[in-house]
């Protein structure tokens, strides 16, 4: 059977030379690696990250992750949201039944939903360190209350704090990624200071991303999860990983030097730009529902027919495109993707 | 089992209406309505807009759809786009081994490939009325040798042009609407002259969408899509359709008048702008992976575990992203989506 047109081609040389880069990073411990799921919802891909070792467990984005990742033998799940629907809670509740599950709160409603679903859940507090999402002001005075209602709950456990640094992973100066790195860290450890003084447990500190992935400063765990794949938005950043994810779209249509490639916003997603293309001059003008607008130079061989390999601007978003991820003709299923 | 959330909710009265107000306009032709496909992606609800009259097939957007669509039993299916690829290929020749199926095509290349394919196909040749993606100069020149290739290619017959003023579909004043509708409907009428002069057939014209559903002009049949379910896009034209689709989600996080809503990037397309509330004042903000950030009023009740609904920016994307619509408490599947 001939592969889907367009289909995303995984070089797994390059997602395994990824995996060991982080792995020789964290595998010493003692702050250890919890690989993001969201950036690829492939348990198959997962599990040769866990594989490459220096990881503590999964992080997912989603209650209906957490459940195909403890339904997949994943032991470890940190959901790094709050879940607060009823679906969501029931699949919290199946996942918790088969692994050790930690979620979190930034509010008593939080606590009030979880503890009514019964399942036996490790929860992280939530701080706003400066993305402006979810997560408490980081002043304190919000924590302790919240932190003692958890204490005192049965069937949930206070294990730390949780503060995603997501306006600082993309900055492309690396001092700028460190300052905002630093000053996020000195949030968190004043928020377990609180905790602690208060005689409340705070064992981890859970956060950063790929564009942070070596500047854990007080993190017990770092949340990195386009690293294994990565796209062209972290490909401008200095890092140490390489793309490994390329989608192969075939050509539909030329007129001189513009052509049209059948892969537009059902295959690639368009919120951080224009994919890269991988053709030497080839640049994409425009996505449409289903193309891809593009110049090519003059001498540019492509005809209808030809396939060519373009570069996703945003890992995440993309792979959740797709049903399956091609690896050396094999597919995988993007198996976390909403069913 | 509690719905999903985010879900994609559809108000059938609505939708229903949309139908019916469509099917009054080309009931008694001479114009048709070929409803698109790929706006929603759902067969139970294309069937409900064939049944509802007026039309003359089914539009869709892959060689996919099209098998999907001929598999479900609709017996006369345009493919709207050029199609290249082995695998799309392989689907085309399934769907007309079922259906009456139509594909475009805009270069001697598409001829021999749906040639080698051995499928009974008819074509279309696209011409470019304005979009500047697939299609024809259109200046007869390339469009006679083209006709007559196909014309002497056994399975293939020539049925007719395509011309799709996609750039004209959203302008927000129906004037100019009008104008780019009928500019482009005598472009198409010059190449249909060119094909008839030299003996070569032409019964179909086709293009047109929902902003243009009733400025056929020469047109011989209307791709319309969006007018079933609309968006928030099309919402702001004066059309004669009502918004039928929503997106429910549930806030996760409140501080103050800023509230986070779990329907992100992955359940809501944004390469039309943020989706639009419809509680009061509510007012989105940015959409990052798994999140909505809002604004509310003071007096707003909303809180993690309350549902909101949200209208999509643009519905073919949206819809793109969710295994099934939730119709009356029924899901109905998004099956023409690539699994």
């Amino acid at each position: 059977v001939a592969h889907p047109s367009p289909a995303l081609i995984v070089d797994l040389a390059a997602a395994d030379r990824n995996i060991e880069r982080a792995a020789a990073t964290f595998r010493d411990g003692p702050v250890r690696l919890r690989p993001h799921f969201k950036a690829h919802k492939c348990t198959t891909l997962m599990r040769r990250q866990l594989d490459g070792g220096g990881c503590c467990g999964v992080t997912c984005a989603t209650a209906w992750e957490a459940r195909v990742l403890a339904e997949a033998g994943f032991d470890d799940v940190l959901v790094a949201n709050e879940v607060a629907d009823p679906a969501g809670l029931a699949h919290l509740t199946a996942a918790a039944a088969l692994a050790r599950v930690t979620v979190c709160v930034d509010d008593a409603r939080h606590v009030e939903l979880l503890a009514a679903s019964g399942a036996r859940l490790g929860l992280l507090v939530e701080i706003d360190v400066g993305q402006r999402r979810c997560g408490l002001r980081p002043d304190g005075e919000e924590l302790l209350p919240l932190a003692r209602m958890i204490a005192e709950t049965s069937g949930l456990e206070l294990r730390g704090l949780q503060g995603y640094h997501g306006h600082a992973v993309l900055l492309e100066s690396r001092t700028e990624r460190e300052q905002e790195a630093a000053r996020t860290a000195e949030i968190l450890a004043a928020e377990r200071d609180f905790l602690l003084a208060a005689g409340l447990p705070c064992d981890v500190l859970s956060g950063g991303g790929t564009g942070t992935w070596d500047l854990p400063g007080v993190l017990t765990e770092v949340q990195a999860g386009s690293y294994v794949l990565m796209d062209a938005s972290y490909g401008r950043l200095d890092l140490a990983f390489e793309q490994a994810l390329f989608c192969r779209t075939t050509v539909v249509s030329r007129r001189g030097t513009r052509i049209v490639l059948d892969a537009g916003l059902k295959a690639l997603s368009a919120e951080y730009g224009m994919p890269r293309g991988t053709e030497p001059g080839l640049e994409v003008l425009s996505l449409a529902d289903e193309h891809a607008t593009a110049l090519v130079p003059e001498g540019c061989a492509l005809q209808p027919g030809d396939t060519t390999l373009l570069i996703p601007a945003h890992v995440d978003p993309t792979v959740n495109l797709h049903p399956a991820l091609y690896v050396d003709g094999e597919a995988w299923a993007v198996d976390g993707r909403t069913r």
